[in-house]
């Protein structure tokens, strides 16, 4: 069980600095920042309950604080947008002690240098399972903005990195034996890295109409940035960007090679639209930043998602209906 | 059960509105927002979670959605600012039906006009018991924002209402046999009234030296005012403002009448310090806004909270020590 007063004490000792934008920070009824005057604020919320998103013997405290802040800043980096700071609701359960906070916070201030964004406010709680609530405010300029609705027809659909891993590689995890030699994939959903840079990179150079961060697989979220205006999108299976590790590894769980790619969730990977005529500008910023971009298809006046496998067939029908909450 | 998708067609539908300085509202990665351009973002975050803050059995659904926006709104109150924009991290248990989550959308959705801000974004998982987690956006000039840290020696110190009504009120919710006529208590727990007019008339006036809301008891938020230069405060017991209803009915469980009082949590009156020469002000304020507002002692150097009874003498030494997270 933890202290709260020693709870606070530290926090407050690890966390104090003064720094830009920062008029007030922990510690007041509430903080107070400024940002630039010609920019809009961004304002984006994300949790993770145990048992629910995580299981503790699966994650170190360090990474499960890294994560949740990665996985928060990745919503404004899929605006165009650069994250500021940081608001962290954390509820204690009694199984939670002085060592696991020490290292929850360790992980929390190295992560905040890692995302260049400063914790400025939270409320500790106690709970009956542990749930860390992060709230990011960051900015962005009103033209460069990306939102998800912007795309139309004909707009070719991109994705960065590599789909599947950090689904992939919770299996590993989860399976507990087959862990040696998969480093990369258990990484890949432990310490996940938000798209920051070339979220920036694509916004700056007004190369997306629409963008958005894969956190529930690449199927939902093609629908996420198509619904707005009824339209749909027909990707290539044989296009989808899976990693060497995963094309490897992925047997061993299953006959059905791309099914975790397009469906399993957690790869923050950006997905985002951009006219034709573009292609060459993105490819690019793929080159520049060191980021593999694939085409993977174009949105589609017909409002359903539509994946072609290798024989021009259409395979993977999308399944609607109940969702229960995973994310 | 809740279903996601359903939950999520609900809140767009009853939310979505065009509003002043909403650039983008609930729907996108993030939300984007404009605040004025010469004042500072205040920006606090505070938690409700079932069976450490409240029970289902004793709260109406649309009652812990107002009392959850209220207590937040209430932290940008005591800055002295005006809120803006909210975003709700919710987490339901198996246990929420479809029903319980209109009941709590209603109550967003009336707490929202109630205090005039604006659902902006949020967050729906899964928990195990029932969680809502509220971060709220406001703005205040920056020379009329009112730190915890601005009292002196020698400061008067006021508080607004009375105190140890949500306390009784929860005892009395709790025991479930003395409800009937002490509908004015159990509301005080039911539905705190964050000062909201009150902060920004001290501020907008620069009256107030210090001010915190009054979350945890004033005996503990007193020293949160007091403990930043290592002051003090010496206070009279028989000043502490108590309502005829508490008064009446605290007969009924302590034979102490001030203990709750100035212990209890969850009054969300504000307390806070002003120069002595700017008490006639203060009476204006109060008389203004028909808000009683009480001087109850004065910030010492001595680096103790004192409290002093009828005789002169202090009493309720101040017990430091473990506190766990009740808040």
């Amino acid at each position: 069980m933890i202290d709260e007063l020693s709870a606070l004490r530290l926090i407050e000792e690890r966390f104090h600095k003064a720094s830009k934008g920062v008029e007030l920070g922990i510690g007041d009824d509430a903080a107070a920042v400024v940002f630039d005057a010609d920019k809009l604020v961004l304002a984006t919320t994300d949790s993770q309950v145990e048992d629910i998103h995580f299981v503790k013997s699966l994650i170190s405290p360090a990474e499960l604080a890294r994560k949740v802040v990665a996985i928060s800043v990745s919503d404004v980096g899929a605006m165009g947008g650069v994250p500021r700071f940081i608001l962290a609701s954390i509820g204690f359960s009694e199984r939670e002690d002085e060592e696991f906070l020490e290292e929850l916070i360790s992980g929390f201030v190295s992560s905040l240098e890692e995302f260049k964004v400063e914790l400025i406010g939270g409320n500790l709680s106690s709970s009956n399972k542990l749930f860390l609530d992060i709230t990011v405010l960051g900015e962005v300029e009103p033209d460069l903005m990306v939102k998800r609705s912007g795309a139309t027809s004909g707009d070719l659909i991109f994705v960065s990195g590599s789909l599947g891993d950090s689904a992939l590689g919770l299996k590993i995890l989860q399976d507990g034996e087959i862990g040696d030699g998969n480093e990369f994939l258990m990484n890949r959903h432990l310490r996940p890295s938000p798209r920051l840079a070339l979220g920036r990179e694509l916004a700056q150079k007004q190369l997306a109409t629409s963008m958005i961060d894969i956190s529930d697989g690449l199927i939902i979220d093609l629908e996420r940035i198509t619904v707005h205006k009824e339209l749909g999108a027909r990707i290539e299976l044989l296009q989808i960007p899976i990693s060497k590790e995963y094309s490897e590894c992925i047997r061993q769980f299953s006959d059905d090679k791309y099914e975790l790619a397009i469906s399993g969730g957690e790869d923050y990977e950006l997905l985002f639209t951009s006219p034709e005529e573009r292609q060459r500008d993105i490819q690019e910023i793929s080159k520049n930043l060191n980021i593999k971009i694939t085409e993977i298809g174009y949105v589609t006046e017909d409002a359903t998602i539509q994946v072609i496998n290798k024989n021009g067939e259409e395979t993977y029908l999308k399944q609607r209906g109940f969702v229960h909450f995973n994310n």
